[in-house]
Protein backbone atom coordinates (compact mmCIF):
# COMPACT_ATOMS: atom_id res chain seq x y z
CA UNK A 1 0.00 0.00 0.00
CA UNK A 2 1.34 3.37 -0.63
CA UNK A 3 1.05 6.53 0.87
CA UNK A 4 -1.89 8.09 -1.28
CA UNK A 5 -3.58 4.58 -0.48
CA UNK A 6 -3.16 4.97 3.72
CA UNK A 7 -4.23 8.04 3.75
CA UNK A 8 -7.12 7.68 1.45
CA UNK A 9 -8.41 4.76 4.16
CA UNK A 10 -7.83 7.50 6.84
CA UNK A 11 -9.83 10.05 4.93
CA UNK A 12 -12.49 7.93 5.17
CA UNK A 13 -12.56 7.22 9.15
CA UNK A 14 -12.71 10.96 9.23
CA UNK A 15 -15.78 11.82 7.41
CA UNK A 16 -17.31 8.46 8.67
CA UNK A 17 -17.01 10.24 12.00
CA UNK A 18 -18.29 13.26 10.98
CA UNK A 19 -21.32 12.01 9.68
CA UNK A 20 -21.39 10.19 13.54
CA UNK A 21 -21.31 13.76 15.08
CA UNK A 22 -17.98 12.83 16.46
CA UNK A 23 -14.81 14.53 15.54
CA UNK A 24 -13.07 14.10 12.58
CA UNK A 25 -9.74 12.15 12.63
CA UNK A 26 -8.83 9.19 11.28
CA UNK A 27 -6.29 6.61 11.49
CA UNK A 28 -4.88 3.19 10.10
CA UNK A 29 -1.97 0.62 11.07
CA UNK A 30 -0.49 -0.77 8.04
CA UNK A 31 2.35 -3.73 8.87
CA UNK A 32 5.47 -4.00 7.13
CA UNK A 33 4.34 -5.78 4.41
CA UNK A 34 1.72 -3.70 3.32
CA UNK A 35 -1.35 -5.30 5.19
CA UNK A 36 -4.17 -3.34 7.06
CA UNK A 37 -3.61 -4.29 11.01
CA UNK A 38 -6.40 -1.71 11.96
CA UNK A 39 -8.23 1.15 11.39
CA UNK A 40 -10.40 3.98 13.00
CA UNK A 41 -11.42 7.15 13.89
CA UNK A 42 -11.45 9.11 16.90
CA UNK A 43 -14.64 7.75 19.20
CA UNK A 44 -14.78 10.47 21.88
CA UNK A 45 -17.98 11.42 21.01
CA UNK A 46 -19.61 8.15 19.84
CA UNK A 47 -18.08 6.03 23.31
CA UNK A 48 -17.69 8.86 25.11
CA UNK A 49 -13.86 7.90 25.73
CA UNK A 50 -10.86 10.25 26.09
CA UNK A 51 -8.58 7.96 25.18
CA UNK A 52 -9.90 6.31 21.30
CA UNK A 53 -8.45 8.86 19.29
CA UNK A 54 -7.71 8.27 15.13
CA UNK A 55 -4.67 6.13 16.30
CA UNK A 56 -5.05 4.57 19.36
CA UNK A 57 -8.80 3.56 17.95
CA UNK A 58 -6.66 2.05 15.20
CA UNK A 59 -4.71 0.34 17.50
CA UNK A 60 -7.64 -0.88 19.72
CA UNK A 61 -8.86 -2.32 16.18
CA UNK A 62 -5.73 -3.84 15.28
CA UNK A 63 -6.69 -6.20 18.75
CA UNK A 64 -3.72 -7.77 20.56
CA UNK A 65 -0.42 -8.55 18.51
CA UNK A 66 3.38 -9.46 18.91
CA UNK A 67 5.94 -6.65 18.88
CA UNK A 68 6.75 -8.33 15.39
CA UNK A 69 3.70 -7.55 14.03
CA UNK A 70 4.64 -3.74 14.68
CA UNK A 71 8.20 -3.49 13.29
CA UNK A 72 8.19 -1.84 10.04
CA UNK A 73 4.59 -0.74 10.27
CA UNK A 74 3.19 2.40 9.45
CA UNK A 75 0.82 4.45 11.07
CA UNK A 76 -1.82 6.40 8.69
CA UNK A 77 -3.40 9.76 10.06
CA UNK A 78 -5.44 12.38 8.57
CA UNK A 79 -3.80 15.00 11.30
CA UNK A 80 -0.86 15.51 13.92
CA UNK A 81 -0.48 12.99 16.62
CA UNK A 82 -1.28 14.22 19.72
CA UNK A 83 1.43 13.31 23.32
CA UNK A 84 -0.92 10.24 24.07
CA UNK A 85 -0.74 8.98 20.37
CA UNK A 86 2.71 10.00 19.38
CA UNK A 87 3.51 7.87 22.80
CA UNK A 88 0.92 4.74 21.65
CA UNK A 89 3.29 5.11 18.48
CA UNK A 90 6.45 5.07 20.32
CA UNK A 91 5.87 2.19 22.52
CA UNK A 92 4.45 -0.77 20.12
CA UNK A 93 7.40 0.47 17.79
CA UNK A 94 5.65 1.55 14.88
CA UNK A 95 8.58 2.99 12.32
CA UNK A 96 6.42 5.56 10.19
CA UNK A 97 4.31 8.02 10.64
CA UNK A 98 2.67 9.59 8.01
CA UNK A 99 0.55 12.82 8.63
CA UNK A 100 -2.30 14.37 6.45
CA UNK A 101 -1.74 18.05 7.67
CA UNK A 102 -0.74 19.82 10.67
CA UNK A 103 -1.78 23.44 10.02
CA UNK A 104 -4.62 22.91 12.55
CA UNK A 105 -2.61 21.07 15.10
CA UNK A 106 1.15 20.34 15.73
CA UNK A 107 1.38 17.19 17.88
CA UNK A 108 4.57 15.30 19.13
CA UNK A 109 5.59 15.22 15.30
CA UNK A 110 9.83 16.49 17.03
CA UNK A 111 9.76 13.59 19.35
CA UNK A 112 8.81 11.31 17.65
CA UNK A 113 12.10 12.32 14.78
CA UNK A 114 14.30 12.36 17.71
CA UNK A 115 12.76 8.67 18.86
CA UNK A 116 13.54 7.77 15.70
CA UNK A 117 10.28 7.16 13.56
CA UNK A 118 10.18 8.49 9.97
CA UNK A 119 7.65 11.64 10.11
CA UNK A 120 6.16 12.41 7.09
CA UNK A 121 3.73 15.18 6.07
CA UNK A 122 1.56 15.18 3.44
CA UNK A 123 -0.06 18.43 3.78
CA UNK A 124 -3.28 17.26 2.39
CA UNK A 125 -5.89 19.92 1.25
CA UNK A 126 -8.99 17.61 2.03
CA UNK A 127 -7.79 16.42 5.52
CA UNK A 128 -7.22 20.35 6.69
CA UNK A 129 -10.34 21.39 5.21
CA UNK A 130 -12.47 18.58 7.42
CA UNK A 131 -10.77 19.89 10.31
CA UNK A 132 -11.01 23.24 9.99
CA UNK A 133 -14.67 22.85 8.78
CA UNK A 134 -15.45 21.35 12.61
CA UNK A 135 -13.66 23.17 14.76
CA UNK A 136 -15.48 26.24 13.27
CA UNK A 137 -18.37 24.28 14.07
CA UNK A 138 -17.33 22.38 17.31
CA UNK A 139 -14.62 24.97 19.02
CA UNK A 140 -15.45 23.28 22.72
CA UNK A 141 -15.27 19.70 21.48
CA UNK A 142 -12.10 20.15 19.90
CA UNK A 143 -11.08 22.02 23.15
CA UNK A 144 -12.15 19.07 25.25
CA UNK A 145 -10.25 16.44 22.91
CA UNK A 146 -6.86 18.27 23.24
CA UNK A 147 -7.09 19.05 26.85
CA UNK A 148 -7.39 22.75 26.42
CA UNK A 149 -9.08 25.80 27.51
CA UNK A 150 -9.61 27.51 25.40
CA UNK A 151 -8.07 27.39 21.68
CA UNK A 152 -4.89 29.50 20.76
CA UNK A 153 -3.62 29.70 17.66
CA UNK A 154 -0.29 30.07 16.63
CA UNK A 155 1.47 29.63 13.32
CA UNK A 156 2.10 26.26 13.97
CA UNK A 157 -1.24 25.30 14.35
CA UNK A 158 -3.28 24.71 17.95
CA UNK A 159 -1.62 24.72 20.58
CA UNK A 160 -1.15 24.52 24.16
CA UNK A 161 -1.72 28.03 26.29
CA UNK A 162 1.44 28.56 28.23
CA UNK B 1 -6.65 12.36 49.41
CA UNK B 2 -3.13 11.71 50.62
CA UNK B 3 -0.08 9.70 48.20
CA UNK B 4 -0.87 6.64 50.24
CA UNK B 5 -4.87 6.31 49.89
CA UNK B 6 -4.58 6.79 46.13
CA UNK B 7 -1.71 4.57 45.56
CA UNK B 8 -3.65 1.63 48.01
CA UNK B 9 -6.24 2.30 45.40
CA UNK B 10 -4.31 1.26 42.51
CA UNK B 11 -2.87 -1.59 44.18
CA UNK B 12 -6.17 -2.82 44.79
CA UNK B 13 -7.26 -2.20 40.85
CA UNK B 14 -3.86 -4.14 40.15
CA UNK B 15 -4.93 -7.12 42.23
CA UNK B 16 -8.44 -7.34 40.76
CA UNK B 17 -6.59 -7.51 37.57
CA UNK B 18 -4.36 -9.85 38.10
CA UNK B 19 -7.51 -11.93 39.81
CA UNK B 20 -8.91 -12.12 35.98
CA UNK B 21 -6.08 -13.39 34.53
CA UNK B 22 -5.29 -10.23 33.43
CA UNK B 23 -1.92 -7.93 33.59
CA UNK B 24 -1.84 -6.30 37.33
CA UNK B 25 -1.13 -2.85 36.80
CA UNK B 26 -4.09 -0.22 38.25
CA UNK B 27 -3.94 4.02 38.27
CA UNK B 28 -6.57 6.13 39.96
CA UNK B 29 -6.72 9.72 38.75
CA UNK B 30 -7.58 11.93 41.73
CA UNK B 31 -8.84 15.94 40.67
CA UNK B 32 -6.84 18.89 42.80
CA UNK B 33 -9.80 19.16 45.12
CA UNK B 34 -8.90 15.13 46.12
CA UNK B 35 -11.88 13.56 44.02
CA UNK B 36 -12.01 10.21 43.01
CA UNK B 37 -12.16 11.29 38.95
CA UNK B 38 -11.68 7.74 37.58
CA UNK B 39 -9.93 4.11 38.50
CA UNK B 40 -8.99 1.39 36.72
CA UNK B 41 -6.65 -1.64 35.52
CA UNK B 42 -5.24 -3.14 32.53
CA UNK B 43 -7.29 -4.81 30.21
CA UNK B 44 -5.13 -6.20 27.34
CA UNK B 45 -6.66 -9.59 28.38
CA UNK B 46 -10.02 -8.84 29.45
CA UNK B 47 -11.07 -6.63 26.53
CA UNK B 48 -8.19 -7.92 24.38
CA UNK B 49 -7.46 -4.14 24.17
CA UNK B 50 -3.90 -3.01 23.70
CA UNK B 51 -4.39 1.02 24.63
CA UNK B 52 -6.43 -0.30 27.90
CA UNK B 53 -3.25 0.13 29.53
CA UNK B 54 -3.93 0.84 33.83
CA UNK B 55 -3.45 5.20 33.36
CA UNK B 56 -5.63 4.72 29.88
CA UNK B 57 -8.12 2.36 31.40
CA UNK B 58 -8.77 5.37 34.38
CA UNK B 59 -8.81 7.80 31.91
CA UNK B 60 -11.31 5.98 29.86
CA UNK B 61 -13.33 5.56 33.15
CA UNK B 62 -13.44 8.69 34.35
CA UNK B 63 -15.05 9.64 31.09
CA UNK B 64 -15.14 13.09 28.69
CA UNK B 65 -14.19 16.01 31.08
CA UNK B 66 -13.06 19.52 30.66
CA UNK B 67 -9.39 20.34 30.64
CA UNK B 68 -10.28 22.12 34.09
CA UNK B 69 -11.17 19.07 35.62
CA UNK B 70 -7.31 17.88 34.92
CA UNK B 71 -5.48 21.06 35.88
CA UNK B 72 -3.54 20.06 39.25
CA UNK B 73 -4.99 16.56 39.40
CA UNK B 74 -2.60 13.39 40.06
CA UNK B 75 -2.30 9.97 38.39
CA UNK B 76 -1.79 7.21 40.38
CA UNK B 77 -0.16 4.08 39.12
CA UNK B 78 1.52 1.14 40.53
CA UNK B 79 4.23 1.17 37.58
CA UNK B 80 5.97 3.56 35.77
CA UNK B 81 3.99 4.55 32.86
CA UNK B 82 4.90 3.39 29.40
CA UNK B 83 5.33 5.81 26.89
CA UNK B 84 1.28 5.69 25.93
CA UNK B 85 0.63 6.15 29.17
CA UNK B 86 3.01 10.02 30.02
CA UNK B 87 1.76 10.50 26.32
CA UNK B 88 -1.96 10.49 27.94
CA UNK B 89 -0.83 12.27 30.97
CA UNK B 90 1.15 15.39 29.06
CA UNK B 91 -2.54 15.58 26.52
CA UNK B 92 -4.55 16.53 29.34
CA UNK B 93 -2.29 18.49 31.44
CA UNK B 94 -2.15 15.89 34.48
CA UNK B 95 0.02 17.93 37.32
CA UNK B 96 1.78 15.31 39.11
CA UNK B 97 2.13 11.54 38.55
CA UNK B 98 2.87 9.19 41.22
CA UNK B 99 4.33 5.97 41.27
CA UNK B 100 4.30 2.85 42.74
CA UNK B 101 7.83 1.44 41.64
CA UNK B 102 10.08 1.36 38.59
CA UNK B 103 11.83 -1.37 39.51
CA UNK B 104 10.25 -4.17 36.58
CA UNK B 105 10.14 -1.09 34.56
CA UNK B 106 10.87 2.05 33.92
CA UNK B 107 8.63 4.33 31.53
CA UNK B 108 8.47 7.85 30.68
CA UNK B 109 9.36 9.56 33.82
CA UNK B 110 12.39 11.73 32.64
CA UNK B 111 9.80 12.85 29.60
CA UNK B 112 7.26 13.90 32.23
CA UNK B 113 9.81 16.02 34.61
CA UNK B 114 11.34 17.43 31.54
CA UNK B 115 7.86 18.72 30.19
CA UNK B 116 7.10 19.84 34.08
CA UNK B 117 5.08 17.22 35.52
CA UNK B 118 6.07 16.83 38.70
CA UNK B 119 7.14 12.78 39.32
CA UNK B 120 6.84 10.93 42.54
CA UNK B 121 8.20 7.60 43.34
CA UNK B 122 7.26 5.38 46.17
CA UNK B 123 9.24 1.97 45.96
CA UNK B 124 6.48 0.47 47.13
CA UNK B 125 7.69 -3.53 48.11
CA UNK B 126 4.02 -5.08 47.53
CA UNK B 127 3.48 -3.27 43.91
CA UNK B 128 6.78 -4.77 43.02
CA UNK B 129 6.35 -7.88 44.17
CA UNK B 130 3.37 -8.61 42.50
CA UNK B 131 4.53 -7.42 39.17
CA UNK B 132 7.27 -9.71 39.59
CA UNK B 133 5.52 -12.49 40.06
CA UNK B 134 3.47 -11.78 37.08
CA UNK B 135 6.84 -11.20 34.85
CA UNK B 136 7.94 -14.42 36.01
CA UNK B 137 4.64 -16.66 35.28
CA UNK B 138 3.53 -14.74 32.01
CA UNK B 139 6.74 -13.13 30.36
CA UNK B 140 5.16 -13.26 26.73
CA UNK B 141 2.05 -11.60 28.13
CA UNK B 142 4.52 -8.94 29.36
CA UNK B 143 6.60 -8.36 26.50
CA UNK B 144 3.51 -8.16 24.46
CA UNK B 145 1.94 -5.29 26.83
CA UNK B 146 5.11 -3.24 26.53
CA UNK B 147 6.22 -3.79 22.91
CA UNK B 148 9.35 -5.98 23.14
CA UNK B 149 10.03 -9.48 21.76
CA UNK B 150 12.20 -10.24 24.63
CA UNK B 151 12.61 -9.42 28.16
CA UNK B 152 15.94 -7.27 28.62
CA UNK B 153 17.25 -6.26 31.89
CA UNK B 154 19.30 -3.70 33.40
CA UNK B 155 19.59 -2.14 36.34
CA UNK B 156 17.21 0.53 35.12
CA UNK B 157 14.50 -2.50 34.12
CA UNK B 158 12.58 -3.83 30.98
CA UNK B 159 13.69 -1.66 28.74
CA UNK B 160 13.20 -2.00 24.50
CA UNK B 161 16.32 -4.09 22.95
CA UNK B 162 18.86 -1.64 21.44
Amino acid sequence: MDDKAGLAITFEEAKTSYQEGGIPIGAALVSCTGELLGRGHNMRVQLGSPIHHGETSALFNSGRLPASAYAGSTMYTTLSPCDMCTGACLLYGISRVVIGENRTFLGGEAYLRQRGVEVVVLDDVPCRELMERFIQESPELWNEDIGVEERVYSKEGTTRPT
